[in-house]
């Protein structure tokens, strides 16, 4: 009996996946290969992060995603290099030999090469990160109630959100709602109301990935939820005791103790193994060069997708949106079964259905490209896109009934503060 | 207008809570000081170290749950002395002046004298213990997934709980579920119903609080679960390779990489404060010597209630129990109305309104004295119980659903791991 084309795949996220479903049932031996036990459903880590979802509602075990496709198996590992001459992944503890490899690593924080911006604010992009956050804003208010000075208790309620992208406008709608509404009857000493919730963006409006339109009515919806949008603002100090904004020739100081970085991602560095190893070539961003087979020149065995990938495209790069990364790994895999039965594949296409952010209860905003929605339908329009995508059945129906039960009581039901206490912080 | 009555409550646990709630509506101010931003239903602990219920659904916020409770404040805060001079607990960062003070501190993990076996060994105490429990648990199936040598794969496939009280039982049985039915399904390399269980207690039977033929019963049911139970065994050695254990003049070796302390609980260190500043006295296990109202000799205005009381009994010490500490926190509050009013309060006296103990998915054993039930009637008693008493209302709407979902499914649904990888093991 032949030994079966074995795929592997490095990391489980949206992208890495979606490629390993789709190779379910073929005669292919699937490996995936990731850090972490489980899948993370990104999109929703503002809501981790605001208490509105418990950790595990919005991530999913990879083995029992993978259950029941008897020719996937998952390893917990981390990969350091690839010798592409054996085609062997190479793990910290161990090596993987591989016939194809997809390499769909993601992106992670980036503070623009400020190492110590990351420890007073912490990002959005793992799980870590989101329950950082959520101490760090739960621990802000119970402070703030013990603290008799009126400046340092203004600093311990003002929130500076950097990045007026999606994760930073859908977290300061969240925000705002959890200090307008939720946490309204909770303290004695304070009035959460009076929390100021900035939204600091560099470019002159939020969301600019969307039409301006829509921007607008963003902008609009947040400041109706009481935050505070600055543009043309950048960032550019962040310490213990507050933030540096620059802008229009003009410098600005704010005092707050809960700066949250939702500015800067830079893909994995895995991709400068791929350089070092296999000769691929990195944009200015970081992201690793492919061809239309999402493959790497000279390296047909060898495929990178999601975040990590610049694919060609007449419209600049794809955007690192969960969208792409699944399109990508159901395309790499049917690029490898088409392979196996000696078949091409046309070069790989992405199918923008249209991009969605939301603010707060009943606000979002919604481009198809040819038209766009803002209000409640975009709202409607979100929940039930994301509960369609979170992974697994049960998360589903727990996330619909939280989400239900919020929108009617106006609770957070997820403000436990776990692990250690923060450094120089209320105990 | 005169100044009210303070009353500052050090702990929000059940018996410190169920003070703060007995003393709404009343013509005192109430501060409830906890080191912690929740009041956890320890009971259920051990379903968070197994992966059935998130943190967040056995933990409430105590603001959230005394929001309504105009007279009752919460401050995050740890105290460290208390002058009964001046009549000040003294914190960390502060200082809150009481008129009566309720001590409801709790306990923890006791490993008598072997600081050492719990770097090693989690015990079940606090939510960190459980995330730990859970996360060692989790980890030894994926390291065993990847493990070839046989002997360090049974290792990693043997779990030891250290002591047969109800932790030790409620968790073994918990244990073999998920081993022999929840990821029957998950590994490729393993079969986790290899693994296995063992629970291992000093005396001659499991649950020696109960009447032997409740005792009997659950030993039964445990061993129809898989588990093995092990008798008049006591743990004299415990390391990163595995625990030993000895009886009748006989020490035996196990190899387990996973092993997890339910053998022992303390009183909280603050009774030695107690001891200093107030002139209390402890018993031989450290709780603190209370009059029959619960306060210490020569001072009617400190309580201490909960585990951390050595409360006067016909029947000896009360054990250190979720109901105890409920009844005397109401009790407490009781006291400090009653004095206000110049009225006298008759001794404290414990209600028992039984003891229950569950294993595994539909057995359980419950002790009303005079008689006991084992089986399905006392499973679903104990799921009336427990659900009657979770703090706050969506929790318990929650936990149930989750409940019967795992029980239609065989499934649990909170199998993340988060957090640090543990070291020396899979990464």
């Amino acid at each position: 009996m032949a030994v079966r084309h074995r795929v592997v795949i490095l990391g489980g996220g949206f992208g890495g996946l979606y490629a390993a479903k789709a190779l379910r049932g073929h005669d292919v031996d699937v490996t995936v290969i990731d850090r972490r036990n489980y899948h993370l459903f990104q999109p929703l880590l503002y809501q981790v992060a605001t208490g509105s979802l418990a950790p595990g509602e919005i991530a999913a075990p990879l083995r029992a995603i993978l259950r029941k496709q008897k020719n996937a198996q998952v390893w917990l590992g981390e990969a350091t290099s690839i010798d592409v001459e054996s085609r062997n992944l190479i793990l910290k503890d161990g090596l993987i030999p591989y016939d194809s490899l997809i390499v769909a690593c993601g992106a992670q924080n980036h503070y623009f090469g400020h190492a110590d911006w990351q420890e007073v604010s912490p990002g959005l992009k793992s799980m870590e990160d989101a329950m950082d956050v959520r101490r760090k804003v739960l621990y802000a208010f119970e402070a703030a109630e013990r603290e008799h000075d009126p400046a340092r208790r203004k600093a311990w309620l003002t929130f500076v959100i950097a990045g007026g992208g999606p994760t930073g406008v859908e977290l300061a709608g969240a925000l705002a709602e959890i200090a307008h509404d939720t946490l309204r009857s909770d303290f004695r000493s304070i009035h959460p109301e009076e929390a100021e919730i900035l939204l600091v963006e560099g470019d002159n409006r939020l969301l600019t990935t969307f039409p301006e339109k829509l921007s607008a009515a963003a902008g609009q919806s947040l400041t109706e939820l009481g935050v505070i949008v600055r543009t043309k603002l950048r960032v550019t100090g962040i310490d213990q005791e507050g933030v540096t904004l620059s802008g229009s020739g003009k410098t600005e100081r704010i005092d707050s103790r809960t700066v949250i970085w939702a500015a800067g991602v830079a893909p994995s560095s895995f991709g400068e193994v791929l350089v070092k190893q296999a000769g691929a070539q990195l944009d200015k961003q970081g992201r690793v060069m492919v061809q239309p087979d999402l493959t790497i020149a000279g390296h047909p065995e060898i495929f990178v997708i999601g975040d990590l990938a610049h694919a060609p495209s007449d419209k600049g790069p794809l955007p690192g949106v969960a969208p792409v990364a699944m399109q990508q790994g159901r395309y790499a895999a049917g690029v490898i079964i088409a392979r196996l039965r000696g078949q091409k594949s046309a070069p790989f296409h992405y199918f923008n259905k249209g991009n969605l952010a939301v603010i707060g209860r009943a606000a979002g905003v919604a481009d198809f490209g040819k038209f766009g929605v803002h209000g409640v339908l975009a709202w409607l329009l979100w929940l039930f896109v994301h509960l369609m995508y979170l992974a697994g059945f049960q998360n589903r129906v727990l996330v619909f009934l939280r989400w239900g039960f919020q929108y009617l009581t106006f609770s957070h039901g997820s403000r436990i503060i776990t692990g250690p206490a923060l450094k120089g912080e209320a105990e």
